[in-house]
C-alpha cells in the first residue's frame, strides 16, 4: 500500500465536485430536462436529491457510487456489525447492487432471476412481495459466466429488470404487480441478458450479452409506460442499425466514414460480430447523452477478422431519446485479447491544466485509465493504472492505443506473458469516485496469461472463441488490487493488494470510507484517504457483487452488499468446476486451482449498521 | 409468557445437578468404563471435560445441551453480533449441530452430505479440509422430509457422519481423509439416514429412517476403528432381532412376552412396520445403558395393523456393548397419528418424593413429558407439556396412555380437531436442561389436524401412509412454542409463543440464556429464569437447526447456529411445494399457505459472540 499525498488539494476541489454531483447533477437534470422541451419524463427528483436512497446500480447517473451518508466514520467503523441477512437460495454469483427506494430493498437474484422486495420499515425486513419470472433454463446453459444478474433500477414507481433468458420486465413497486415483459435477447442465438438496466427519460435502456456465442451486440430503449422498443442501436453493421446519422461527431478520424461497422470486417462477419452491451450506462443531463461501451469483437482469436471491428471494444455517446450516435472512441481496435470496452465511465468535471473540463474517467479493461471529454470523445490522457506488458500508451494525436507486436495472440502458437489478461486489468466491477478525496477507486486484476489462437466454428448458439487461454498473477504474486486512483495526478494515491481478483465493485461514502469485498468472502472497509483497512467481516461466501450504501427509515446509515462467489472466475466454485483443467472457467482453472478448497458458493444479503 | 415462581430451590438444586452433569458424569464415565474391565475405548477424557468443545449433537451423553459457559449473559446478551459466517452451498433444511472439537469446528451439510472443517484458529475460519462423499441423488426422492441430515460426531480424533443414501462414514478428524465407510441402509426399500451419530465405547450407533416407506427399523453399532457390523437391534419382529434375551426387565406387563414384535402385527406387518430410529441417543455410563427412541408404526393407517405394534413409538434401553435391550417402554401403543417416539431422553437425577432418582426426561411426541426411572423403565410421571384432546393422560400402574375414542382415525371419514398433530407436539427438535433454573426447554408446536385414513398399499421404496392430514394452529392461534418446563412440579415455568412451529434445537447456558431460531428467521435468546426475549437477530433464511455455545481458541464464548429452512414443515420452502394443496408436505400446506412468501430458503453458518 502506497500512502496519498495530504489531501489538502482536495479541499478546494471537493467543494467544486461537491457541488457538481450533489446539486449541480440533480438541479441541472431537472432544468436541462425542462430545457429540452416535449416529452419529458417526470424526474422523481425529490428522491434523486435524497442521498438516503440506491435508486439504481450506479447510485447517480454520474456513476460515481458515492453516498454522502457521513454516520460511519473513520473512528466508529470498527463498530460495524450485522444488522441482518437475506437469502436469495441461489448459490451462484451475486453481481447485483440492492436497490433503495421508498425505505423498500429491492433485490436481483441470478437464474431463476427472482426480485424480492423487502420492507425496511420492519424488524429484519421481511419479505413485501417476490416476483418470480419462471426464465427457461436453457439460459443456463448459454450464459458465458455463470447465470449472474447485475440488478435492477428503479424509477417513477416501477422497477425493472432483465432475465437471463433475455426478457426486460416492469413491475409495479409497491405490489409486485408485472406491469409490462419485453422479449429482447434471442436465447436460441446465445444472447443473454446480465446488465443492470438504466432510466433516462421515458427509456429503458437494455444491452444483450453472450460475445463468446457470436451474437451482435446491441443496446436497446424501451418506453418505460409499455415496454415498446423505441429504438435499438446495434454495434456493427451498417450506420442505420447502428444509428449513425448526421449527428455523429467522432473525435479521430478512425472512426469517420461511412458503415465502418461493415467495412471494418471480412464480409459478414459483423453479423456475429460480438459488441455487445452489458456494463453500466452514464448520463449527462446537461449534454444529454447516455454513455456506455461496447464488449469485444468476436471471435477471440483475432486474426479471422482483420480490420479495426468497429464499433467493438469502443465506446459511444448517444442522445437517450433518439438513439442517434453522438460520438465514439475506440480503446481497442481490432481487439486480440477479449477486451470488452463495457467498464463504467464515470462523469466527474475536472480541473486540468488551470481548465474545468467535462470529462469522463475510464478505467478500461485494456489496463488504461482514460480522461475523456464527454463532449467531443478526445482523450485528455490514458495511463496504465495496472501492469501491462502489451501496450505502449495511447496516442493522444490519432486516439490509437499503441500494440507490442510480440505479444500477439498466433493460431497454433502459445504466446506467454501477455499482460493484462482476457479478463482485462479490470473487467466488470466498478469503481466508485469521491468528491471529497477526489480519488477513482478502482477494484481490478494484477495477471497475465498464456494464449494460443485455435480455430473457431460459428454454429449458432455454441460459444465462438476460437482461444486456449491460461491466466496466473501478475508481477508481485498477487491477483487482486483495489487502486485508488488520482485522476488528475495521473497515477495512483494507493494500492491494497489480496490474493484473488478484486471482483466486487466499491462504493465511497461521506465518512471517508471505501468499501469492497473480496473472493474468498472478506467485506471490507478501508480508509478512503489512505487505503488502511479498518474493518472486516468474513462472509458465508466469496464477494463479487455492488456493495451500497442506504439511510434507513430509523435515519440510520446502512451497508449492504450480497456475498455469493460466482461470475467469470468465481464460476470454478458455483459451477463446480475442475480445476485440473488449467483452462476451466475459460482460463481460470490455472489460476485458482485450489479455491474450491477455500470458498463455497452461496447467495446473502447482508446488512450492516452501527450498533 | 408465565413467569416462573421465584428460583431459590433451584440454587440448591442446581448444585446437586450441576454436580452430576459436570463431574459425576464424566468422572463416572471414567471409572465405570474401567470397571466393566476388557475392551474399554479410551475416552478423550480431557475433552469431554472441557466445556469449550461440543463433541456430539448432544453436547454430552446426557442430552442436556447445556454449556457452561457464561462470558455471555443476561445483562450483555444484547451486544451479541455477527463474529462470521459459511455458507454450506445447500439451501436445504438445516438441522445439523456443528461440532467443535480441538478448535475446528464441522459441519455436515443436507444432501449432497458434504462434510466442512473449518479451521477455527484463523480468522475467518477458513476451510481447513471438506469431504465430498457424492451420495446417490435417488436419496432425495426417498426422503420423505427434506434431505436433511442431523450432524456429525467427533470420538478420539475420528469425524462420524451418515449420508442420506445410507452410509456411515469416519474420517481422520486432522486430514478429512476417509477411515472406512460403510453401507448400513437399502436405498431401494426406502431406507435413508438422517441421524447423528453417537459413539460409546469403541461403537458408533446409527438408526435408519424411511417410516414412511415401509422400512422395519433398526438401529445398528459398528466398530469405530474398522466400521464393521458389531450388532443390529430390530425395531420389530422376532425376539432374537430385536435382541431381546434374558437381560430384558421391562417395568409393565404389556412388553412382557416372546417375540412381541411378530405377535403385536397382523401376519408380516412387522417386516414393513417402521419402527425407524433417527432420533438422539443418550447413554448413561454408571448403568452402562443407551437410551433411544422408535419411530411411528407403518403405515399411518392403523387400521391395517391391529395390536400394540411392538416396538414401534416406543423407547429402548440397551447395553451398548452387546446391544442386548434392558427394557422398554411404548409412549403410543398401536400408534394412531404418527407419533415417532423418538424423542431426546435427557438424562438428570432428580429429587422426587424426598429421594434422588435417577431418571429421564422425555417431552414425547404424544404430548406428554414422561419421567421415567431410566435404571428400570418406570413411568414416575406423564404430563401434558402442550395442548391435546386426543389422550387422557397415562395410566401410572400399567403404563397405558387413555386414549379419547372418539379421536381415532378412520378409514374414508374425515376425523376433525386431532391434537397434537402428526408431527406430534414436538417433531425431533432437541430440548435443553439448564443445571442452573432446573428448566427443560422444549420446543414444540401447539398444533390440531383433521384426519382420513386412506389405502395404504406396500410398494418397495415408495410411500406407504395410507392417510390424508390437513394441520392448522391449536388453541390461540400459534403453532409454536418455547416451553420451560419444570419436572419437579410438572408444570411449566413460561412459555414463549411464536406465530409457527419452533422446530430448531435450543441451547442452555451458564449465562442462564436460552438460544432458538424460528421458522421466520429470527434467532433468538430468552432470558432462562424468565422467557423475557433479550436479544434477536435477523437471519437470512428460517432456523431449524442445533445451536451451540463453545469457547473458541481466543477464549471467548461463542454460539453458533446454521440457518436454512426445511425439514418436514420447512420443504414448502426448500422443495418449492404448491400450497394451494393443504395437504402439501404431509399435511403442513394447509398450516402454511404464506410461507414461501415470508421465507427463503439458505445454508448458512452463523456465530456469534460479544464485541
Amino acid at each position: 500500500m502506497r500512502r496519498s499525498r495530504p489531501p489538502i488539494l482536495w479541499l478546494v476541489l471537493s467543494g467544486i465536485l461537491g457541488f457538481w454531483l450533489t446539486l449541480g447533477c440533480h438541479k441541472q437534470s431537472a432544468s436541462t430536462s425542462a430545457s429540452l422541451g416535449g416529452s419529458i419524463h417526470p424526474y422523481s427528483t425529490e428522491m434523486e436529491k435524497d442521498d438516503g436512497q440506491w435508486l439504481r446500480a450506479t447510485k447517480d447517473f454520474a456513476n460515481t457510487r458515492y453516498s454522502s451518508l457521513n454516520q460511519i466514520t473513520i473512528q466508529n467503523v470498527s463498530h460495524l456489525r450485522v444488522a441482518w441477512t437475506f437469502s436469495t437460495m441461489v448459490p451462484h454469483g451475486q453481481e447485483a447492487a440492492p436497490i433503495v427506494a421508498n425505505n423498500t430493498m429491492y433485490v436481483a437474484t441470478p437464474w431463476p432471476n427472482v426480485l424480492y422486495a423487502l420492507d425496511l420499515t420492519k424488524p429484519g425486513a421481511p419479505l413485501k412481495w417476490k416476483y418470480e419470472p419462471h426464465p427457461s433454463p436453457a439460459a443456463k446453459g448459454e450464459a458465458c459466466c455463470d447465470w449472474v444478474s447485475r440488478g435492477a433500477v428503479f424509477d417513477n414507481g416501477k422497477i425493472f429488470f432483465n432475465t437471463l433468458d433475455g426478457y426486460t420486465i416492469a413491475l409495479n413497486a409497491d405490489t409486485g404487480q408485472e406491469l409490462w415483459r419485453t422479449r429482447l435477447a434471442d436465447l436460441s442465438k446465445g444472447e443473454t441478458i446480465t446488465m443492470a438496466p438504466m432510466v433516462v427519460h421515458n427509456h429503458v435502456f437494455v444491452g444483450n450479452s453472450g460475445g463468446e456465442f457470436g451474437v451482435r451486440g446491441w443496446l436497446a430503449a424501451l418506453d418505460t409506460s409499455n415496454g415498446k422498443l423505441a429504438w435499438k442501436a446495434y454495434s456493427t453493421g451498417p450506420d442505420k442499425e447502428v444509428l449513425i446519422g448526421p449527428r455523429f461527431r467522432p473525435y479521430y478520424n478512425t472512426d469517420k466514414g461511412s458503415d465502418l461497422g461493415v467495412k471494418t470486417w471480412p464480409p459478414d462477419a459483423w453479423r456475429i460480430g460480438g459488441g455487445t452491451v452489458w456494463g453500466f450506462l452514464s448520463y449527462d443531463p446537461v449534454l444529454n447523452l447516455i454513455y456506455y461501451g461496447t464488449a469485444n469483437p468476436g471471435p477471440w482469436n483475432a486474426e479471422v477478422r482483420p480490420g479495426d471491428n468497429k464499433w467493438t471494444a469502443g465506446m459511444f455517446a448517444r442522445d437517450p431519446d433518439t438513439g442517434e450516435a453522438v460520438w465514439f472512441y475506440q480503446m481497442s481496435p481490432h481487439d486480440l485479447f477479449d477486451w470488452d470496452g463495457i467498464n463504467e465511465d464515470v462523469l466527474v468535471d475536472l480541473p486540468l491544466q488551470g481548465k474545468l473540463r467535462k470529462v469522463l474517467l475510464r478505467p478500461d479493461r485494456n489496463g488504461h485509465l482514460y480522461v475523456i471529454d464527454r463532449s467531443t470523445g478526445q482523450v485528455l490522457s490514458a495511463t496504465p493504472y495496472a501492469y501491462t506488458n502489451t501496450t505502449n500508451g495511447v496516442d493522444l494525436q490519432t486516439g490509437a492505443l499503441r500494440r507490442i507486436p510480440d505479444k500477439t495472440p498466433k493460431t497454433g502458437q502459445v504466446v506467454r506473458n501477455i499482460c493484462p489478461v482476457a479478463p482485462g486489468a479490470k473487467d466488470w466491477q466498478p469503481s466508485s469516485f469521491s468528491p471529497q478525496t477526489g480519488l477513482l477507486y478502482i477494484p481490478h486484476q494484477n495477471m497475465c496469461m498464456d494464449e494460443e489462437g485455435t480455430e473457431a466454428s460459428y454454429i449458432a448458439g455454441t460459444p465462438y472463441v476460437g482461444s486456449t487461454v491460461q491466466y496466473y498473477a501478475g508481477p508481485g504474486g498477487h491477483m487482486g488490487e483495489l487502486t485508488a486512483w488520482d485522476p488528475i495526478a495521473g497515477k495512483a494515491a494507493w494500492v491494497i493488494k489480496d490474493k484473488y481478483p478484486i471482483w466486487s465493485g466499491t462504493v465511497t461514502t461521506g465518512g471517508d470510507l471505501v468499501f469492497f469485498g473480496t473472493m474468498d468472502g472478506w467485506f471490507k472497509a478501508a480508509d478512503a484517504k489512505t487505503g488502511d483497512v479498518l474493518w472486516q467481516f468474513k462472509a458465508d461466501s466469496g464477494i463479487i457483487g455492488q456493495p451500497i450504501s442506504y439511510r434507513g427509515p430509523d435515519g440510520k446509515q446502512y451497508i449492504a452488499i450480497l456475498s455469493g462467489i460466482g461470475g467469470w472466475p468465481g464460476s470454478i466454485v458455483s459451477g463446480q468446476l475442475d480445476t485440473r483443467d488449467g483452462t476451466a472457467a475459460n482460463g481460470w482453472g490455472k489460476a485458482l486451482p485450489n479455491i474450491r478448497n477455500e470458498v463455497t458458493a452461496g447467495g446473502t444479503l447482508y446488512v450492516f449498521s452501527l450498533p
